[in-house]
């Protein structure tokens, strides 16, 4: 690849995730290199410097912007901070792969939209990753085939080791059940139209101030009903997977695969043990098709409005926590700007 | 096995399921024998008669008793009839084999428990064969061990290829759900509490007046929720399944199994096409252990009470079909009658 | 079932295979009753009695013969008795059913051949009971009926987790392979031709007299090869299956199945941990066959020819054992005495 | 990544194999760039060029190492052209990466070894890929670690779907059967001894002039016993696989995978289809070592030495497929040159 247009990516935020991500960028992704990190934290900072030797350090996006230092950014800095990083990025008119979520409510959401909406084309890309993951691609391709019918519902699970002391109760939704809220809809072609919430008999083993499983059901405005099994702290493995049931068949992803152990009057397989090794397929094609994307000056993922439509089923999820019965999702109609090519809404291959 | 102390079995009804029972009986039952055929009509009788070599036939099940031509029964007719021959297989002091359901509702399960209260023990066993399958036994085995730790939930699915034209929606819980609404408790050890149900995306391959898949919520008085997939018409085949959450794993049932065949670029395993492959070997199961109780005059299995308790879950949720929300099932003490030893109530080994 | 046809059955030998066959005899077999127990040591047939109420005690076949206590026999014994036990058996013309191996030698096997054509129809099923297990029968279905094109290969494990001290390296060809001389043949619809050893690295958890796993090749007179992997004593588990490779496709049998546990990182099936877990059905369904077929006068399954050929090619695998390359077995042609109807030769359903 | 130190790669050979590498160097690969395409064929280079669009053409490599076009070199030409190929890039002292064969048989294979000895360290890696698949690597982890105790068999099958109508009898040793003549020895850390053909029934589908499936037999010299399926017509699938016999458990290797689909009254896997999609991480992961490797003046996967050695297994598997019984293989001392550090000999992390 012709060295002299690789992109230049200031990485903003240098947590575990973004550490992760300066390295897929620089040891994984073809065409995009590291040429900034922004990160306040002086600690965190010079520990990202290490693993990316050409890039500069700064403190603000602001300042990377001012220096030329950057062709696209990375936000990998916590939700909270996501508007006031986009901003000045959408003002420079540079591309941006902006983790999830978008931003924390719809109403920032919606003032991101506004900003992006008064660039040429959108810039926003949010990581919702799952939609490169290869599982998740050929079932999508299967729905969209019509091959085994049409859709009816979705049974999900989304079972995960262990969270943080700081994870509440309410990010069982923000945090974990949007990943479902976006995949959810992106599968079955159709805008969630109410939520429920459901509790399981607690497991004794969470956090003291979780009260989980629970099972939240989506209904979509084309019928499908999707009931997703929330349950983030089982210790004894992860798993991501979906049961699609269709009027001619049903198909399963997720499933543990791999090298297969007969062993102590056992057959085993080995299984996932976190986000990071199920989901390292889909992370790197994730960047690579936005740092292929970006050189173009374009967004190859979900866009904003994506964002923003996961952050008002989130609004609605956490409201469902507390109350019985379903709450209605509702929602603007879809602005042409994000109707266009160069956006991931719709189909993208 | 001497065979002086064959029971002598007396099959009411002559349809589908009586002719399958009378085989079970003469050919894969060790210690019965299938002594008389009852059913009205004279057409069937005399088809099942041919099954049933040293059989006598009688138009209702008083002439058979009269006759002495029977030391118990088994009941394979339409569940509407089940009170009227019931009840004087009861005064009779008969063991009995009782095909789901018991009876059709609460009301008149009631009376059954009432007549069969005057009798010094249970002899009432309902046909709830899932309880004698074994995978369903080794779930069960497993949440009682407690090895995996609390049940948390469970994630059930009824698949079924067809109905026929009389199947009508209410029978979506009254013919199909009532096989789930019993398992669901006996696994749990827990009775069902609250129900709902939520409807899915029509199959348009359904009879026209069915309104299905519906997902079935049962919320059980330890807080352990079930989520019960209902999908009757499928056509594309048979599968049904339960996925067990625990506070320290996941167990799954009712999986394909089989020979695997590789061929035309695919690794397929068969699957089940119907009931009768699926729970034969619970079915034999099931009259095995009900003829040796018969022969000691007792019960083997889900007593009256089991079956009263399906009744009314049955009518919750009949009820939660056209109600938004959750319908509350409402249970009275149980009688001490059906707690003694004898009764399938609690543990069966 | 009457009572008055119940088939009086001698069962010859109260080891823990003929104790077993006792047991299933009376309670899981229709229209059989064990009538007498052959045995000479006194205190193993005591304790045989006990699980046989109604069954008289023998020290030899011809006491009871002559007694006229039985109408059919079943040989548990060790090998080297069969003959003594057969010939007086088929002079009085009641049907048998031989557990493997006929006779320890071809040449003893010939002479029961010999004595049993003297008959005007076979008497002796020999206890191959692979050939009723359900997968093995379902493979062989569709070896015939063509759907996957022709058989080319079969590669087989047979894996067992410990073997008596008394356990000899020529045992692992007449104790253990010489169900796979049988099935392979029975599969194939061919007879071998040719045997040839192979060792692999020795398992040093083998009993120091034992060289094992080994390689037994087996090609058969219409081209198809046969891997067979004997390993014996691998003490983590038993499996038992077949892979079966075919000229448009591949078909696999003896798979783990039943209950998925997904557990402390893992996603496991339970495994068989051994012959009867994984052969109950087979034996059952071996020893029902047989029942129904002895109450006609005949056989139900495999012949005395059939044991007759294992025996050949056990002693040919003996010597193949020792020597380097191929052994060529050689067989006489068939006598029409077991080419007709009644004789398990062919293809019974 | 610092676009300075792009690996300039120039590949010989514009075939299917090197189109693909092409591709894979630009698009997949960091810190590598085609700088050349080296293809006598003027059309297949025009062909080639259009993928490479910074790449200058040559038609002998010799010219591109005159014209210092290159860095290092990728050999995806004909086997037989390999030694003339490889010379001058010795000479010259590039890194390069030679898809197998390294020759055609191990007169030639000699000679190359003779000439790497005289630069200062091993140049040539070998594009053995299985070594990079994470399954392979998985199994030899297991195996180096012990877990499961001695590895004592390995059961491979490799089952291709067609070959072309160039392919001869002799190639299903040197084309395909190389691969696990290569991958048996890596994962039993031993040597093969030994080998033995046996056929099984000749597959009617296959090519008039394949006599096959065949089973090759490889004897190492500690003892472990490799039985290789070979089956390289079956037109209805891809399936590379190993089963890994364990004195205290089996592992296997290359089942079926990613999305079930259950439809149709079977529950079914997707497999493979090719080797492409089947070992293309594996393929992306070898270039990917290879180029970081190259980069320092280094290999970065299988040596020449390893190239050696099949070279020699296959001159003997060729004999062994006309001869009866074992064919001994004979092997030169290992040269100190390729026991040091930077050689793939031993056990690359």
């Amino acid at each position: 690849m012709s060295t002299t247009s690789d992109l230049r990516v200031g990485v903003v935020g240098a947590g575990m995730m973004g550490t992760d991500h300066v390295s897929r960028l620089n040891h994984r992704t073809v065409g995009a290199v590291v040429s900034a990190i922004i990160e306040p934290d002086p600690r965190r900072a010079a520990a990202a410097a290490k693993a990316a030797p050409g890039a500069r350090s700064f403190a603000r996006v602001e300042d990377a912007l001012d220096a030329g230092a950057v062709d696209a950014v990375l936000i990998a800095a916590p939700g909270q901070l996501h508007e006031q990083i986009l901003l000045p990025v959408l003002d420079a008119g540079l591309p941006v792969l902006c983790e999830k979520p978008l931003t924390p409510d719809p109403e920032s959401s919606w003032r991101i939209l506004e900003a992006e909406q008064k660039q040429p084309r959108p810039l926003i890309q949010v990581g919702f990753m799952r939609r490169f993951d290869a599982q998740y691609r050929e079932l999508r391709e299967l729905i969209i085939s019509g091959a085994a019918g049409q859709l009816l519902m979705l049974r999900c699970v989304h079972r995960n080791p262990e969270v943080p002391d700081s994870y509440t109760q309410k990010m069982l939704i923000t945090d974990s059940a949007v990943h479902e809220l976006d995949i959810v809809p992106w599968l079955a072609d159709a805008a969630i139209s109410r939520l429920e919430v459901r509790h399981a008999r607690r497991n004794p083993r969470s956090p003291a101030h979780l009260d989980e499983p629970i099972l939240v059901l989506a209904e979509l405005d084309n019928g499908v009903l999707a009931d997703i099994e929330m349950n983030v702290s089982i210790q004894f493995g992860y798993q991501v997977g979906t049961e699609a049931v269709f009027e001619a068949g049903v198909a399963r992803i997720g499933q543990p695969a791999g090298l297969q152990l007969w062993h102590d009057g056992r057959f085993q397989v080995a299984d996932h043990q976190g986000f990071g090794a199920r989901f390292k397929q889909a992370f790197d094609t994730e960047v690579q098709a936005w740092a292929d994307a970006a050189r173009q000056g374009g967004i190859g993922g979900p866009s904003a409005w994506d964002g923003y439509l996961a952050a008002v089923a989130c609004a609605a999820g956490v409201q469902a926590l507390d109350t019985p019965g379903q709450v209605t999702v509702e929602l603007p109609a879809k602005p042409a700007f994000y109707a266009g090519p160069g956006t991931s809404a719709g189909r993208e291959s």
